[in-house]
């Protein structure tokens, strides 16, 4: 069986409870056969019947889950550098998503791309993120916003999950803000988003999650239970964008909603932290949009405190996040979210995997799980993300196999 | 004579006032000879003249002066990712620094290195730094604090300078803290630094700056004072690190020294940004620092509008900087410091050559300055710092030669 030695540190990441337990194990081993994990352990303690194959060797180094990305808006036509600046000297959010940018701009330039081109600029993203150590990336559709373009975002996911070089998760977001022709009859658009979306979505199985941006910008609590519970007839599981911008009861409405995650929470309440512990909805936290918009950044030490699954992600889009450097996100979710390392692994690995319905099977190095790992070049993970680099991944696998183009050192 | 063609956006940093005048010319052209930059400007324009060597091509990417790191701890022994995690649990950096830790810890790591190994991991740091589009790079020393190990960390410098891949530029921060062997004889310390080892220094033009951290934890005014007056005699060029973890007049006390430079100054006040502006002291701002200590930043707006040019560096050192990477540091200044992507460029090429003495020569590219260029993967400024990426430079080049190992893209 193929197994790797000379791991100087390994995580696990296998115990589901406890924010900061990782699993750590010194001078390990891991075995694994057809894709799976077999048995992980100090390589002292390597059991004779694995020892047959030559193994490859880790350098030393840390080995760790491969990454999960849990949110991400990857495919995406354009750019938006210019509302960058624009933030810079001064304007909001929400004013230059009044003036016709932001996300409606992204919407525009996103329609203009058939599905090749689509796929081609994701796939270029999604080829960076796997340089990195990112073996499972969470993509979300919501620059479409009309039943066509939805769906061919959804296919484009479809077609990367198939081709590699990461595992992908479809999310629907076709409720990320009410388009421009919709303005004017907004529950037309929540119609078409619950009668011809959602239902075209789940018939072709493009989306295992149905997500809503909920904001005063966006949609309003009773809009996403209205279509929330229109995708969980579908079997398309809530996820929630809430809290982000300014505090409105989200995380209340996406423990009551049964979500998987509830994303953003710069703005939740304690009500809110109680109401997700309670209901065990991950949050997600994404520091890079909380850097790019000059936020404080969440409450994650409350969140962590109060019982809650914190994951960290990149949010990877064009407006308010626009990098797919998950490891930044992780350094920053250390300085200005005061996590520990630790915490902040297991935010990228095992509960990101709970994030997106994978827990068990990815984001840990368990038997069972899949054999997806990524060798970092540093003796562990305090050392990892506090010496922030380019990049520190020195080779990254899936399913055992070792992905291409990664064998280097930065 | 050789020349750069199809430059998509470049940019000159020619004018040396005016934080965010870049000198930005589109469809460019740039023209060398001996090292030393001859012509600039539209490549419609290219005199005849200069036509008749094949070019190189610029793929249509951004030209920018090489970056110049104005603020490096670039020597050291050991690491303190241990102290990442100390901070993150809620340790501040005067108790671990209490506690033996801080500065002290890696000043013995350091002593008990030699020259060659000191010279080694100094020189793949700065092998990291070029990768990234960095030509020249101010180098502290500081962590030696005893005449004969500050000496040795400056003949790293000036070995790393000899050999490359960049340009380096010495200073002795021999002021750095009173190691503990003097700590009960303060000014037993500042008489060896005064008396032995900035002489030493000077003799064998080993630095061009004397640098002295101005802190409680550090030293007072006085002292600085006393360090920096004989730094003077000697030929060597004050800098200083002041208002960093308190306000303390640090600022004003640079100016009334006739400072090169003023480093940090989270705590400066508005008669410091006055007392800097009337001087002529350059603002060396740190962002990673800034995000490693969890602080609130420097008040870059305010001092860009008192008329104060603010350099942007790393600050790379063990402790509250362990990062190399300039331009993640610079897209901190923007998202954090409220600097626009101009004037961010401004202050790591142009304003960090003046604040190491080397304004018109380096940071610019102008006719007599020297042909030190780095090709970014982006059509503009805006864009490259906005979309933030493990690296973004394709090249770079000292003195019209193209260094090795840096034709990839990120």
């Amino acid at each position: 069986m193929p197994r790797l030695a000379n791991i100087g540190c390994l995580a696990t990441c296998a115990n589901p409870v406890g924010q900061d337990d990782i699993g750590l194990i010194r001078d390990a081993a891991l075995v694994w056969r057809d894709g799976t994990v077999r048995w992980t352990g100090p390589a002292a303690a390597l059991p004779a019947e694995y020892e047959a194959e030559p193994a490859r060797d880790a350098g030393g180094g840390l080995v760790i889950p491969g990454l999960v990305d849990a949110h991400t808006h990857l495919a995406f036509g354009g750019w938006r550098a210019g509302e960058f600046s624009d933030r810079i000297r001064g304007r909001g959010y929400l004013e230059i998503a009044a003036a016709g940018g932001g996300i409606a701009s992204t919407v525009r330039a996103t329609r203009a791309l058939d599905e090749e081109a689509l796929l081609a600029r994701a796939h270029e993203f999604l080829s960076g993120m796997v340089s990195l150590g990112i073996t499972t990336v969470e993509a979300k559709s919501g620059y479409g916003l009309d039943l066509e373009t939805e769906l061919r975002l959804l296919r484009v996911y479809r077609r990367l999950g198939e081709m590699g070089p990461a595992r992908v998760v479809a999310t629907c977001l076709a409720a990320h803000v009410v388009p421009p022709e919709w303005s004017a009859d907004r529950a037309g658009y929540v119609r078409l988003v619950t009668e011809r979306i959602l239902p075209a979505v789940a018939e072709d199985g493009l989306a295992e999650f149905c997500d809503v941006f909920v904001e005063d910008s966006a949609f309003s609590a009773d809009e996403a239970r209205q279509i929330c519970e229109r995708g969980c007839e579908l079997g398309l599981r809530p996820k929630l964008h809430v809290d982000q911008l300014s505090g409105g009861g989200g995380a209340e409405l996406a423990a009551s909603l049964g979500a998987v995650s509830a994303d953003h929470l710069e703005y939740v309440s304690e009500a809110g932290i109680e109401a997700l512990a309670a209901a065990g909805v991950v949050a997600v936290t994404l520091p890079l949009a909380t850097l790019y918009l000059n936020q404080a950044p969440p409450p994650a030490r409350a969140l962590i405190d109060g019982g809650v699954a914190v994951a960290v992600a990149s949010d990877f889009n064009p407006g308010t996040a626009p990098s797919w450097h998950l490891p930044f996100a992780m350094t920053l979710a250390c300085t200005r979210q005061r996590m520990t390392p630790a915490e902040v692994l297991k935010g990228a690995t095992r509960y990101a995997a709970r994030a997106v319905g994978r827990e068990g099977e990815l984001g840990s190095l368990e038997p069972g799980a899949a054999a997806d790992f990524t060798i970092i070049d540093a003796p562990d993970v305090e050392h990892w993300l506090y010496h922030l680099r380019p990049n520190a991944c020195v080779a990254a696998a899936i399913g055992g196999e070792t992905l291409h183009g990664i064998r280097r050192k930065a």
